[in-house]
């Protein structure tokens, strides 16, 4: 039998699934879970967006030029430009999902053995994505007592090598919800700058920024225009996590046209997926506030909450769907499982993403869970009395 | 500036969209330019696919799952079962088109500076996915005057060394359109054993065979079972393209949990391309007979065309909708660009793709092209004739 790449041996499995043996059993028991465990938002797809899907007029399901559609990207622009992103049509590349625009940039930037820093906890994938590509993730720590607040820029100086040929962020961020303040960014365009970095900003989660704050990009800051790549998608903005559309946006031409080679060689995006991010930009501004008024209504029921329970302590974060909350707990993978496995509590369990899964750091995380507040509030109220009762009686509870 | 990687400046570009500023060019011209360069049918999606994705009812676009959702798996077992492959659900792995499964199986097969053994001429984007997996490509010639058949087996043997560990063939062959005979996938298969090695087998063109010929996959011998990797797409079979829906089979369990992996890094396929997929595999046998007749005339009137041209041969393929032909010309790159750009025939003109761009030994090809036949007879005699009266003013033509 042939053997398995190294690779293939390296790649990290998703740390989420390690668990789903476990939940699939206890459904089986008859369970009910509250899913606090996936970004998979319960919110509707806007109208507008299904209904260009279900109005296809097209008889042949053809190929796009594999930068994307020009009137897409024609759309997507007006939508960055009144962001103030300043930018063409010419600077973006449809992908295929987010993911795929992490890979290219990944490809296209930093050759194999070369670092990336990224400050943790970060999103799994990005491990993927650097395996994939042969690269080295390079953690730096953030920390809850601060909220996951961006690392000083003395501790990203003490990281840079001369193999160091990246930052990546993701803003707001994807476990934490922290949102990066302008002078965070301008920290980190200094040090771009300095040392000749790429930064790449991961904003899926855009969209989703809490009680009037601002969400900054790199793209708002003069001077990186060669140094920043933005990864988007459609999945989160729009709840359309199936269609898998993103994009990654660059004003480096060089690079551009480097991404545009990796995207030639797959063809193109979907057609479809295409026509309905288009019709996607112009979903009313109402969705978005009803949204944001659901969100920061259950963040704030999570929050308060969690912080209500004996020795749990959760940052308020300012955006997207997720926090990360710190347990009395000896080991946050063990504790996740037990919930599925021994606990239920009239007949309801949890199922949370124990936090080492986002940490690169060997260890850290032990005792910090995140939790996608992607429910209603009612079954928000419902899993909070699950993990309140849970902690009474997990054999591994600490003392803190 | 941050420098791009190596690998970003290896990648290729697409050799056919090197033509395309010379055929935009023409086009403001106000030449009529008949598009043989590429394979993007002009035949219809099937109806029962296109209402499928018109009939959409899911009011959250969400994720599936990583390998593709269960019904759509099961279904595509059923309609490789009929074609006898033995397989279940559990040896499918949806992906974003084709051209992922390949980028999948290459990661968890090779290591990098490992080598593939591809005939060629080949899918030129092959390159594409092997740069970006960092594996080397080992072309082995095939040739036109046995109409593109295998190479001997005795020529493999002197190409596999110790970083030898796949073997990819395409069947039915694009560019060539030559079909794999049972005799040659078997003398593959006991080379394959012999010398343990993957067997890929890139068959997106299966349903286009013709004459009563018969398709033969690697997934039909003994065997085989821990070697092959089948590579599918719904894009040829039914017209779709631009649905990005494809497949990768192994019954090789752990080679299918190690390429699963990357998959979970993207998250999932579009879930609806997959409900579209899911509608495809009921289409009726009707449309596959008028499609291949439809195919098998105009392949008739391309190949016979062409050699009634004075100096023009083209062997007479078994498949696909390629034909690789021999012209009396010096240089494939420059005949093709000149026919765009100092060439027409009452206002018309031909797009063709050289066939040095399927090469990947150099200098190979120079006096052929490819043609796809994805145009209505009277455009193809329209070509012909474009390209008989090319051949006559062409200032490089030579003497055979």
């Amino acid at each position: 039998m042939p053997k398995i790449s190294n690779k293939g041996i390296d790649m990290p499995a998703s740390p989420i699934r390690k668990l789903t043996p476990f939940a699939d059993q206890a459904k089986k028991d008859g369970k009910k879970i509250y899913h606090l465990n996936i970004g998979q938002p319960d919110i509707e797809t806007p109208a507008g967006m299904l209904d260009a899907l279900k109005n296809i007029d097209f008889k042949v399901w053809a190929y796009t030029a594999s930068e994307g559609t020009a009137s897409y990207r024609a759309k997507l622009a007006s939508y960055y430009n009144k962001l103030n992103y300043n930018i063409t049509p010419v600077d973006i590349l449809v992908t295929n999902g987010g993911s795929e625009a992490i890979t290219i940039a990944m490809q296209a930037c930093l050759n194999p053995g070369e670092e990336i820093i990224i400050p943790e906890p970060f999103y799994a994938n990005y491990n993927g994505f650097a395996c994939s590509a042969d690269i080295v993730v390079k953690p730096i720590m953030s920390y809850i007592e601060t909220g996951f607040a961006l690392p000083a820029i003395a501790e990203f100086e003490k990281l840079i090598t001369s193999k160091t040929k990246a930052i990546a962020i993701c803003n707001p961020n994807n476990p934490t919800g922290y949102l990066y303040s302008r002078q965070e960014l301008e920290a980190l365009r200094d040090l771009c700058i300095k040392h000749d970095l790429y930064l790449f900003s991961d904003e899926a989660y855009r969209e989703f920024c809490y009680d009037g704050r601002e969400f900054v990009s790199p793209m708002h800051l003069e001077g990186l225009e060669d140094h920043v790549v933005v990864f988007d998608t459609v999945s989160k903005r729009y709840s359309a996590c199936g269609a898998r559309i993103g994009c990654l946006i660059t004003k480096n031409r060089e690079l551009y046209q480097t991404a545009l080679k990796f995207a030639q060689a797959r063809l193109s995006p979907s057609l479809e997926g295409q026509i309905a991010g288009e019709a996607a930009v112009d979903t009313p501004d109402a969705y978005f506030q009803s949204v944001s008024k659901e969100y920061t209504a259950r963040r704030d029921v999570l929050v308060n909450g969690l912080n209500k329970i004996d020795g749990v302590f959760c940052p308020n974060p300012g955006g997207a769907f997720y926090v990360v909350a710190k347990l009395p707990i000896d080991n946050a993978d063990r504790f996740c499982q037990w919930m599925l496995e021994e606990f239920s509590y009239h007949g309801e369990t949890v199922m949370m993403a124990p936090a080492t899964g986002f940490y690169s750091t060997e260890g850290a995380g032990q005792n910090e869970v995140r939790l996608a507040y992607v429910l209603k509030n009612e079954d928000l109220l419902g899993a909070l009395t699950c993990i309140e009762e849970g902690l009474k009686q997990y054999p591994g509870r600490t003392q803190e």
